[in-house]
């Protein structure tokens, strides 16, 4: 039973480390977008509606890399090949 | 009984090291966005709805890199299908 | 009684890592926040009340980050689901 | 009798580097928000009254998150459930 | 099977680095992209149009490194050769 | 004898650490207050009370966090609960 | 077998590291290129084509770096020929 | 003699350690409040009896919490309860 | 066979990391000179001929650090001595 | 004799360690407080024996904390108690 | 034949350290040296030539620290007389 | 004669890095004193006699924490008290 | 023959690290030296002269520090004593 | 001979290392210093004379620091007390 063990507690390690380092860049990014919009805002506020569409846009590619980080940690919790293949041999 | 605290010890230790840090960014994030948010309200008083209106849209997106952290720990630590496992193995 | 041993060593050694790396982030970024507001309010006298309703809904953001963090490490010393298992383990 | 060493041991280092570790961020963000006080003080004499109060209310929320280090650190000396446990099992 | 063990946990373990770690450079780029872009629309409204497509052109440019990563992470995951060839040979 | 020579040490390396790590913070924190109050003296010399007064306000604040180090190093020395156990345990 | 599963884990962990690390500079240095170029074009509308043109070289010249190491990584996983030669020395 | 060395050596390694990283912090602030205060004096040489008096009481501040390193260093060497103990256990 | 492991191991590794330390500088100092060079252009636009074949040229010499890297790499991969020695060796 | 080496090594190594990075921080500080000594004079040259001589008192207060240092550290070489100890406890 | 191992093991971990480690300062060096450059064109565009050949000079310089390591890198893979020394023993 | 091979090795890795970490941060410090002092030469000309003196007090105040540092490198090359022992206890 | 291998072993990896990390700070220092000499001819043209003279005077100082790593590296790998005294025992 | 290899092994790794770290101060510093007279000069020709002594007065107080650490690198090559005791002890 020491391959499943292995597995799994690297399985856990890893998602959630994944998540938790790869959400560092994203959210400083972010902040320094979202800070630099209302600069912009407050310096053209007639242009407010073209800012704001351009953050939301940028925002959600910023995020994409967040949720990359998401999908990966939640595959290694909820459908890992590699302890699904273990545990189809432990208990073969 | 050693798989048992083994894919314990690793539970516990992602889970606190995951939600700590994964905090760091969004805290950082969101400490730019308000200090910004507030020296442009002082700058442009007038807009201060649309600011505050972009400010908290942009708080809930960085703050939604944290609550991921969260989500992932609270799993670890209440959900984890890894100790599941061992304890339904280790009693069975 | 070695599981026991090595679930409540890193359950202390999380528990307190956790809220001690997960405090940094948010009080350096109410620090920076404060430090904006007060020179806001300074700039821009007439906006004191904004100002400060706008500042505190943020640091009650930035706070809830160090408060995840604060929870987490209590429920590992006080309510650890994995601790209770190896407890009743070794006392069953 | 070497459960109860292990746990004594990572309870110590622990409890030390918690608040160690957890003065970091505060201190300097405190320094921050203090530094930037004194500046608007300087700068707009008249609002010294709103700048110290909102300044008291930042420091308060700042300070917060090193009290939290310095629960967990106290409850790892004088409160541990761990210990307690190991204690009494040693002596039962 | 020590082979199937260390094959499998060194996956777990790249995957989730390679995504994590390398998403951190494209967030901080395109945060920083993305600020400026909302800067200089605020700078010079007129040439949205301008500034607007040649930032997207930009964050595609950005968003491909971190793509590479996403890639060399689900091959590690869904289409490993190692793996497969260390399965094949177990089960051989 | 092992315990008593293993808390001991934890003990020591423990007291050092959490003073020395944790002066890092207070003392940078407090150079930059100081730093910015007599920059702002000299830029309002009027309102130096004002200016002095809040400073060892703050200043006090910030040793705060120092002396939360300080008082555990010097309870791991004097009066170290665990110490203190694994003494009476090794001459009982 | 075990010099098989050597060559294998240790072509994994590279190939992930080496995009991951390797993408790191590529962005942010991307990053800063498109920020810059986008407050050119607002400075100076009318050097719009030049500017996209310089830019676009630039970047190519960049993400060349980055390429390198994906090439690299993709070497490492489909076309490795230490892998090629252990596997050979196993099956011969 | 075993217990002797360990504490004997932890004592001299933190001794050390707790001066040396305790003055990294009290150092730069020093150094830091020194420039502002001559950089003050240069500005407004008439305020130079407050700024010295300022800079000096706060100076003291910030020494002392190199001197909370000093007194844990010297406690360790010189009177130091966890040697005596052993010392007295080992000649008893 | 141990030898053919080992430095087929090292290979692998230092091939990857080579290229990925390796451009970590390149693209940074690249992104810069790019930056710059728009920057120059959008602020003396008659000089455009001059200032695109000075980057040039510099792009060509930071370059050439990232191609060493790239070479090393390659060589190390399929022309490295030291594996062909431990092949004619273990073949021998 | 064992005892003996472990102590000498450890006095050895502290003593370097502690001279070493104590320095770090006072030869920094002070550059500061110099450089901006030197700024100062050139700004206001009538105040300058007034700077020259609170450089001075302010370099002494910072060369303090280089000089703990320095004591510990010829302590440790020369007037160690722990060695003394051993020693004596060898040649008893 | 274990010498002949670990010795052609830190040659080639060496080798390709010594050439990407050697490669960061360079390559930020002579981008910094460039970004200036082309700066100074805009800004003196006269003076072109002067500066072109003063820029090519100093990246020439810069180039053989670069150059340096290459060097080195080359010897210890290609004329390495440890691995001479070695593979001659072997074969003797 | 493992104590002595103990004790010099210690001593010799000891000595260089001493004096090798401690001359990071002098010749820092140097460097800032230095170049502000010819800063300040260029904007007070006629000041540049006191400026010059200032510059080498505080030198020769800053080059003597690199004596600090250079003084125990050569007492534990060529005046190593635990040397001298452990060669006449070898000798004895 | 093992004090043969060790000797080599860490030869090889000194001289690599040597010229390596010595190379970083030269760079670095000669490129700002070089960025600097640029602007400062573009902005006094007519001291051309002057300035280039003192930049290569200032370049070769900087470079002297990289020229004895060289030396050293190359000391190690073709003078190396050390290796000599082994080679010789081992021959003889 | 184990004793030899040790001493021989260490002296190397210091030697190279002492003067490879020991080099990024005063190249820093060097670059700082050298690049700041260049400015000067451009901004106070008349003064060059004043300056460029300066400069060489503070260019060799800063690499006195590199010397240092190339006295004791030459020294551990050449003139070891260490390795000369045990090369006699193992001829004796």
């Amino acid at each position: 039973m020491e391959s499943l063990a292995i597995i799994g507690m690297v399985s856990i390690i890893t998602a959630g480390l994944t998540i938790a380092v790869g959400c560092i860049g994203p959210a400083l990014g972010e902040g320094r977008a979202v800070a630099q919009a209302l600069s912009a805002i407050a310096q053209q506020p007639d242009e407010a509606a073209t800012i704001t569409r351009t953050l939301f846009v940028g925002l959600a590619m910023i995020e994409s890399t967040a949720i990359y980080c998401f999908v990966v940690s939640m595959i290694l919790i909820f459908a890992n090949p590699f302890w699904d293949h273990v545990v189809a041999a432990a208990g073969g």
